[in-house]
């Protein structure tokens, strides 16, 4: 093992000039115009993943291409799925960056670059890891694969599709990811839940057209009244979601899972001023960090109805609607909270008032069990890695393709971030620190080290 | 009389020509871009009436220009102050237009453009009957004076600044309004209620910015999820509103009152057609008309939060707003109903939400004394011009500036409307049916001659 460490010690400044060649490559998946910088990318990742011995190809889907890549599979040895996505956010506002967002720049210890830390550098720790494993020992412990989409900022379900189709090519024993944060520096941190997501838009439906709120008003019922007394009945005071069944699967956090999380501190007044409100409200009898963790959310993301111009307009408007996304947590189950709330605006909409929906996107709740072989094999990696305790934690943030991931490949989804709260992903001045990009690299070797130990 | 009448039989030709210039001008009063178009408007009718022997002027003010005109003043004879409005609302939504709004299309006997009902053509009636006696006798039976303005669809106060400062030069025995509708073809009505109006606009602000509503969704208020509970509670589940005082002043309908309401039949089947919905509904214990005239409302016009394009974002957003207008009758306070509204919405807001307003308008409801010698003579003319017995109506719309000419210039105030209840005034596809627009200009000329002969 130490072999493995001393080469990546050694190659730190080649690690580098790689992740920035990656870097340069303006692979935003939602702009048309940087089509050919998809391909571009993912050609870059199979001539990288294929240099080092892996057999490595791009799968061609309806939108962006797909790195797929593996070692020659040894019996014996457990199988490693590493996904990342090569795809980042586009870079606006421009004129807040202080370096060019596609030219990789070092400054206080941090490479600033649009997908820095989002997700070409966590993806990169991986790589190099690989390629010092196989540099150093021309094998690994493990069996390993990588899947790399193009897809992650656009929501895209090619990967869906494939995992749904070609469910054998991708199988293993355990999910690497390395997309999320630390909980701050020397504070390494592995994710174990991930909350689920309902994501549905409803649109009420009234008079054919906008109507004169002064001839018809009192008559008619207007689709945004009735709209807002239906938003509004489901919360009750306490801050309880009030649809049928809500609560169905989800299980009261034990004192165990609360004290751990108690004892990450409280960071309330952080994030107030961060956010900049007054103060943080939510469901009675839970702490804030429970409450964006451990606990369901029912969230207006989007409402619209009427004249929304400046000045006054008065009328009925024809339609109302919002997109309302809830955010689901253990076993609560997506489509039976989609039918219940379908149901519930359904029977409440009342005369002269129509619905639809439009659905927007549905994943299970992700809770991986701490007790499991692989997640303590991570735990023991990271530590190694970074030369600190590692905490376990939780994110309030959906990621669909993790819960597809847990249904058809492996329950031992290791979540292993290796990104600072701060490092800016989606904004101007996105970095990746170069310590973090260094013991990220140290901490996936060791999980192969671990991973390949491990009783299976 | 009969060449007046005759010489708007021989000139319909050239009274749409007319009527279809102003149209052509997108004289919108809420939308700041349309100030030169608002000017154009003024000086056209400045010049049209000054043409027809009026002293004619533009009476400028903060906002959009008055336009007043008046016959030389000849003692003996009463005066009539005509009012109407140059301002349109808004074309919005314009794909549902099947014309141009401001390329006035006659199609169906109807002319169809923003404005053509609401109030240009009604007004047009006025112009096309002063023109009349003017060219066919050379005097008029009356001293009549027109003031037009440019802020009736934007609640402003220009007009009410000028009759506050400048009583003596709008003074006049009657008031002439046509800017309401007939009870529907071959069935003119004069109205003798309006409603009155409080409408404001609310506004919830939240955290800075919008917010992840995975990564801080459940621990931050949502300003949209506040505005829809606080909407929400305005009515209770019978359809009163919940404000409080908000019946303060509101008197029973007598019986008398609604067995003449009943007899004028009901016409719920035909408005259901009309608007386009499976059924009509509102407050307990009252017709649909007794609540479309009789009854105060409240209502949503415009909502608005979050991310309103087309697919999903998932965000909490930083602001939620609302506009809700109020119709008001008898003697509702609109003063004290602003501040309970305000009140309202300032005592529910909540934790990290803070809350603003825009007042939109105020006016008091208007109530005319239907025994009064000029509403009388309304009647007459109407009937004539229309050839068909008028109703006595009352409706739901407001004319803020109506209650305070009753208060300020005369309490016989003449509501007279031409146009149809299906005109569509502020919605897509506005009209005005060709034989209201002749008629309309008939009853105007009939009217000066019966005012020229009542006893004063």
């Amino acid at each position: 093992m130490s072999k493995v460490i001393d080469y990546l010690n050694a190659k730190q400044e080649q690690a580098r000039q790689e992740l920035f060649e990656l870097l340069r490559i303006p692979s935003i998946s939602t702009q048309k115009e940087h089509g050919d910088d998809m391909v571009r990318a993912g050609q870059w990742l199979q001539s990288r993943l294929g240099q080092m011995g892996l057999a490595a190809e791009i799968i061609r889907t309806e939108r962006h291409p797909i790195v797929f890549a593996q070692s020659e599979p040894q019996a014996g040895k457990p199988t490693v799925l590493i996904y990342g996505h090569y795809d980042v956010q586009p870079p606006d506002p421009l004129d807040e960056w202080e370096s060019e967002p596609f030219e990789p720049s070092i400054r206080n210890g941090a490479i600033f670059a649009r997908g820095a830390s989002d997700d070409k550098g966590q993806l990169m720790c991986h790589v190099a890891a690989v390629q010092a494993w196989m540099a150093t020992k021309g094998d690994l412990p493990v069996n390993v694969k990588f899947v790399v989409e193009g897809e992650e900022e656009v929501s895209g379900d090619s990967l869906a599709k494939l995992l749904r189709s070609d469910k054998a090519r991708l199988g293993a024993d355990y999910v690497v990811i390395s997309d999320s944060s630390q909980l701050g520096p020397d504070a390494p941190a592995i994710t174990y839940g991930l909350r689920g997501l309902v994501y549905i838009e409803v649109i009420l439906s009234g008079p054919a057209q906008d109507l004169h709120s002064g001839q018809y008003g009192g008559a008619v019922a207007n689709p945004a009244n009735v709209l807002s007394r239906l938003i509004g009945g489901l919360h009750d005071e306490q801050g309880h979601v009030m649809l049928e069944g809500f609560y169905e699967g989800v299980k009261p956090i034990d004192a165990q899972e609360r004290e751990a999380l108690a004892e990450l501190g409280c960071e309330d007044d952080k994030i107030r001023k961060t956010i900049g409100v007054e103060a943080l409200s939510g469901e009675e009898g839970y702490s804030n960090r429970e409450r964006m963790w451990a606990r369901p959310t029912l969230d207006v993301n989007g409402l619209v109805a009427g004249y929304i111009e400046p000045g006054a307009k008065t009328i009925i408007p024809a339609k109302a609607s919002a997109k309302i996304s809830m955010r689901l947590v253990d076993r609560q189950n997506p489509k039976a909270i989609a039918e219940s709330f379908k149901k519930y605006f359904r029977e409440r909409a009342g005369a002269g008032v129509s619905v639809e929906f439009i659905e927007h996107g549905l994943a299970k709740a992700v809770l991986v069990e701490k007790s499991g072989a692989g997640i303590r094999a991570a735990k023991r990696a990271v530590e190694k890695g970074f030369s600190s305790p590692v905490s376990f934690v939780r994110t309030g943030g959906s990621i669909p393709i993790v819960s597809l991931l847990a249904e058809q490949v492996s329950k031992e989804i290791l979540l292993m971030g290796f990104s600072q709260p701060d490092d800016n992903a989606h904004g101007p001045n996105e970095k990746f620190r170069l310590e973090d990009y260094h013991k990220g690299q140290l901490a996936a070797a060791y999980l192969l080290g671990e991973l390949g130990r491990v009783e299976t």
